[in-house]
């Protein structure tokens, strides 16, 4: 009797740069020179013509890891995200930072580290080899993990808020100015009893705390007689806004920075319901400059900020990549500007 | 003469598995075994212990491509990003995705694709060897775009919207339920002549598109008498809103689907500057429920869309990775009701 082995179907593997040499009926070294668009080894246009069209036929597509393994670095910029939902004007810059890098060929990658800090979030950043990170907070990356993100291979390590760190690049965003700029605005119009509304919600200090110290800085350096500043708590609801309103009068305050235009609109809308004037009795400010609060009445007046552009940021990557061992470098990239409607 | 060496700085290079070895005195395949937790292989715990210190004070990263080239795939989940800002329920969804997933011992990351479509953004994609991809836009994707994710190594390619893609499982979010769940609304209340928003702002077909051809669908399906719905452009500025306005009692419409709540707040404002009664003249109505609604006299009423948990999702992703090659699934995923408040 014959032996007919059985035919097995054949295991649907992924294809690798080999397959494509063996389709091709060139060396490994070839695929990898015409794939990789090495410019420094000169390849005839058939064969280049040959291994591509082996490629496509087995769906193969080169490993970003193993080329970043040769390489000995990648082209990936990675951005840790916040769980905080970005606003607007945030989604708009880093879009038009994620653009202008991927005109530099670089590619952006995202990368949620849900609570990770420090040296744990480096590792975890390093695994994937970036050439480049900028991370939104730098108290929570620290010094140590800039040092883990560069003895990985990560040849520019940006910050990019309020604070710096030892070692990386900042992009600095300095809330207090927009404190400061709701501070001089306020005292301009003969405001002394100033509020600042304190969010409630998890997550938040980042950003309130620069704007509140701002604002008690400015307040205290002008020395202006009888001038202070009480701190408010609200959360993001109807009830904490009502409660905070039904106090209002008790408080002695005749104008009040709300944070952001959200929380100055959920705030302004407790105030008129408590039958409190705005401006007249108080007046109210918020920030980031939001479409809606034109929609109130009174309008909301608001401290607009500004960021640099995408590009600018882009390039500036770019630069250090290319000069890695360059002194950190500090850019004051947020700029706040009081737009005065009529609700202060 | 002697001559004497340069003294070069030493040049600060990446450390590797290799100098960890070295310096724990142990092979190559030890690092490995114990740096990736294999628990195939019984490692004494005294070795353990000195592999780790010697990474430690190297500070050696394991490279998760190198890992991944070995394994054959990674742990990593990719998700496109939407150049399209989130609204605060979808950041909420997919916080609460990331995190599940993150427990399921997956890495999420965010690409941004930026203009990129089907097999090239698929190739892209397929460069970092994801385990799992979550695509928003399945029409963007294709299905070659699905065989290229999968013959790199992809388990589970899903899409997370309004449309399904051959070879892909599907999260179906069908956009015509807000649309229905508002015509029923405004038909239960005599309305007849009914207004749909259109956001002239580019890139937001995919959301609008099929709300308004649920509200249509709706209308012809009920086969109510004198039933009409008229498709009205307005841009995202108070100047777009008050031409709309100003035009706005000869479109004889009694009532307005206003894309979503923002649109509507914005919408109503304009009628209201203009003398228009809301609800009396024209009932309005949004969609997503902001809080911000909540806040405008007369308060506005919205269609509330509903989400499933992350955690169903991640548990979804992970069944499917461990059975790739089960049939395609369609889940549908989003629910519509309507929140009655004033304006309608």
């Amino acid at each position: 009797m014959v032996h007919i082995p059985n035919q097995q179907p054949a295991q649907r593997s992924v294809p690798t740069s080999a397959d494509v040499a063996r389709l091709a009926g060139v060396s490994r070294a070839t695929v990898s020179y015409v794939l990789n668009n090495t410019s420094a080894v000169r390849i005839s246009e058939p064969t280049r013509r040959r291994v591509h069209d082996a490629a496509r036929e087995l769906g193969y597509v080169p490993h970003a890891a193993a080329r970043s393994l040769r390489a000995g670095h990648s082209r990936m910029v990675l951005m840790p995200t916040s769980e905080i939902p970005m606003g607007l004007l945030f989604s708009t810059f880093f879009n038009e930072l994620q653009w202008a890098l991927s005109r530099l060929d670089y590619t952006v990658v995202q990368y949620a580290s849900l609570g990770m800090t420090g040296e744990d979030a480096a590792r975890a950043w390093a695994e994937l080899r970036p050439v480049a990170v900028l991370a939104p907070d730098a108290s929570a990356l620290g010094p140590r993990g800039v040092t883990v993100l560069k003895r990985s291979g990560a040849k520019a390590v940006f910050t990019l808020g309020p604070q710096r760190v030892e070692g990386a690049h900042a992009l600095l965003m300095d809330g207090r100015r927009v404190g400061r700029a709701a501070a001089l605005h306020f005292l301009a119009r003969g405001r002394r009893r100033i509020g600042a509304i304190v969010p409630t919600e998890a997550g938040l200090e980042m950003f309130w705390q620069p704007r509140v110290a701002g604002l008690r800085e400015t307040v205290e350096a002008t020395g202006t007689h009888g001038a202070t500043v009480t701190e408010l708590s609200l959360g993001y609801s109807e009830e904490s806004a009502a409660r905070l309103a039904a106090r209002w009068r008790d408080l002695g305050v005749d104008a009040v920075f709300a944070y952001n235009d959200e929380y100055a609109m959920l705030l302004m809308r407790a105030l008129q319901d408590e039958g409190i004037d705005v401006p007249g009795d108080t007046a109210v400010i918020g920030s980031d400059d939001l479409m809606l609060g034109r929609l109130l009445r009174p309008r909301l007046s608001t401290v607009r900020i500004d960021l640099p552009s995408g590009r600018s940021l882009a390039e500036l990557v770019d630069r250090v990549v290319r000069d890695p061992g360059a002194e950190p470098e500090v850019h004051d990239v947020l700029g706040a500007d009081v737009v005065h409607r009529e609700s202060s």
